[in-house]
């Protein structure tokens, strides 16, 4: 371990506008601060700063800060002392961790760069810990060396060293560190894992951190690969059609996803469930999920997940937020000139322009909501139910509801703008309006 | 537990032309044959049949064939006992694992079924086994519930339930089993684990076998995905052109291989490589070939793997038996009717015909090989290297050196048949011989 391997381990991070070391004061932070600086007189390296999270969690915690703000004092390096609050959860160590790592997110301009001074033995542990507390194959990779966090990104570069060969090259330099007094207590589950589960399972499988490591290897690599297959399924699955009503949904084809084998289906399911920033189903969610595509009662929500609602209408599997199914009930009048802000259901807007429909006096057009059985005539059609459009359209059930309709002096004017009674519309190129509704409000 | 959810699980079974039940004589198979019998009583099954494995290792071992036999002679199932030679090897497990397997494949019949007894708990050791010993995603897959197995396919149809709940219900029953000594004797393994790792283990984390069960399920669908997202690679990147010397090895190009991201290479790479029954490359061998496939010097030996070589040459990756590669020395003469076999090389034949190559008389064909620099004018075409013909046809490098040349008379007459001198053809449609070679002999 050494300066020069360190920077070898940071190349793809040398362009970040500002590296922001994440600094306890414990061993391996202390480490990363004393190798940062000595790398930094053998080579230019983005501007260095330090931040040191101080939790309150513990009667230390402010000589814990000072501690870290004399390091970086005797170094010049510039440090944030960041005050959180611990929110009461089912692991105050989860708990701290999502603070602190709220907290590194906070600082970091677009690009930079945190680094993180987990080793080879934290991996370990991860891995470890994962697969006692449950996981799937993604689980199992571990801490990456790099990924993003916030603006920019989290590198890693001790990744590679052992806890032992942190702590042999700071004593060999008279480094001081604090011995985080959780590190001792078996209170805390992690802490168990080091002391007593792992040095029993290494006396029966000497080489158990190696079969773990390569392990995290090989999950990491099947992970990616189905990240690979599920983006070429989903080239051929999602739908990009551009009706304006719809263009707003994450929706998927039904035929092409159900032409794929039902674990790829799985594996494109999660892939666009995570692209769409829904917390991920579990197996029997999705099972769950698959058994509704395939029996395909239409109009039915199929699954709530994660405040949302996955429905299968018109051929497509359509991913809505939850609060959008109830039918709709208010009832408005919409003005000549701007827009209605609806309930939850986007906005209607009505222009003046050439041709469209005729002022409707003092009447005015009352926003109402289907109750079934309503007909109009189109130019050049015969009378028809409104129904009967919106499913020539493809208009998914789940959207019909909520599709507002015009009415003046009691008599159905126009659906959203998109059809327009024939009795309705100006003669030819005269002065009337045009409306259109927009399903979601940006 | 019952026969009936037993029936359930040898559904996919039930065409079977006989079930084989691999009978130990310890609770797991014994529960298994009380309800294999007590099932047939509810319903038509395939001709059931027990077989026993004396491995000969444990003095009592007569004793636990008897008590097999006992037990099927009160069920009217007729027991075969095969007496196997246990290697010496790494384990004495693993060497009786070994040579139970191949006296199991030994029985079945095309499509013949043999059921196993593993239940929930071996499920849990072997995952946690190969956890602590090494695997990658495949190996955490644990054991199939079913896989092909020589002829036919082992089911393994207890895979669902407890040791503890088949123990409930055999001593309900008053079952009699033979207790393993080897279950008491912590030498082995896969018993230290039984007995002292995982009751640790379950003490800190009592989700334990769940998690490790379903981390299972998830590596068995990712090893599957893995495995569609292969064959659907192989797909564009297996060479299946039709060239006669080049149709019996197996081929990959170069250029669709190379524009698969390096994960996905070393995916197809280890599918190919399975699918060629070429022992399965560790990652570090994968990272060479792929290496050596970027800086792409031809003729070179790629690799050695499991008795294979590996060699890019003509844009394409190869694969070929090691023994293939020493440059041919012999020399021999070709019968005008009939075939030559070559040492290692394939054959060479040669058949009267209309037309091709005029009867050498007393000088005969002589066999060679290439030195260097020879050359041939081919009917229409100046004078050239064979060398040049050879890189034309894009026959690779290292098959080269393998291919027969005719000389007559101290003169080149032929390119194993396929490319022929002009003064050595016969005029017109006279009778003449056409040679032709294999390269592999079948």
């Amino acid at each position: 371990m050494n300066p020069q391997g360190l920077l070898a381990q940071l190349g793809p991070c040398m362009g970040a506008p500002a590296w922001w070391l994440g600094l306890s004061g414990g061993l391996d932070s202390m480490v990363l601060l004393e190798l940062l600086s000595q790398a930094r007189q053998l080579s230019a390296i983005p501007p260095l700063h330090a931040i040191h999270v101080h939790h309150g969690l513990h009667p230390e915690a402010d000589a814990w800060a000072a501690h870290c703000q004399r390091a970086c004092d005797a170094r010049g390096v510039p440090l944030t002392v960041v005050r959180v609050q611990v929110g009461q959860g089912a692991s105050i160590e989860e708990a701290a961790r999502d603070a602190r790592y709220a907290a590194f997110a906070e600082v970091l301009a677009p690009g930079a760069e945190l680094l993180l001074a987990h080793h080879r033995d934290d991996q370990l542990e991860t891995v470890m810990f994962r697969l006692m507390r449950g996981t799937g194959v993604r689980g199992l990779s571990g801490m990456p060396a790099r990924r993003a966090l916030g603006a920019g990104w989290l590198s890693r570069p001790l990744l590679g060293w052992r806890r032992s060969e942190l702590e042999a090259w700071a004593r060999q330099r008279g480094l001081d560190w604090i011995e985080d007094p959780a590190n001792a207590d078996e209170r805390f589950a992690r802490t168990a894992l080091r002391h007593r589960v792992l040095p029993g399972l290494r006396h029966e499988w000497p080489q158990l951190d190696r079969s773990l490591l390569r392990l995290a290897e090989h999950a990491e690599e099947a992970s990616a690969l189905l990240d690979e297959l599920a983006l070429d399924d989903l080239q051929l699955v999602v739908d990009v059609s551009a009706d304006p009503w719809l263009a707003c949904w994450s929706r998927l084809l039904l035929a092409p996803l159900l032409s794929l084998s039902a674990a790829r289906q799985r594996n494109l399911l999660r892939s666009w469930l995570r692209q769409q920033a829904v917390r991920m189903p579990d197996q029997r969610q999705l099972l769950q999920i698959q058994q509704q595509l395939a029996a395909g009662a239409d109009a039915q929500p199929q699954l709530t997940l994660d405040g949302c609602a996955l429905y299968r209408s018109s051929d497509r599997l359509w991913l809505v937020p939850a609060q959008w199914a109830p039918a709709r009930s208010e009832q408005a009048l919409l003005p000549l000139r701007g827009e209605l802000a609806l309930t939850g259901n986007g906005a209607l807007s009505c222009r003046p322009q050439a041709g469209g429909l005729r002022d409707p006096g003092s009447a005015g057009w009352q926003v109402r909501y289907r109750q079934g059985g309503e007909q109009i005539k189109l130019a050049g059609r015969p009378t028809q139910s409104v129904k009967q459009l919106l499913q020539e359209a493809h208009i998914p059930v789940w959207l019909r509801p909520s599709v507002p309709l015009l009415y003046s002096g009691g008599e159905l004017v126009s659906v959203a703008g998109r059809w327009n009674a024939e009795r309705a519309l100006v003669e030819g190129a005269g002065n009337g309006f045009t409306v259109s509704w927009k399903p979601v409000s940006d």
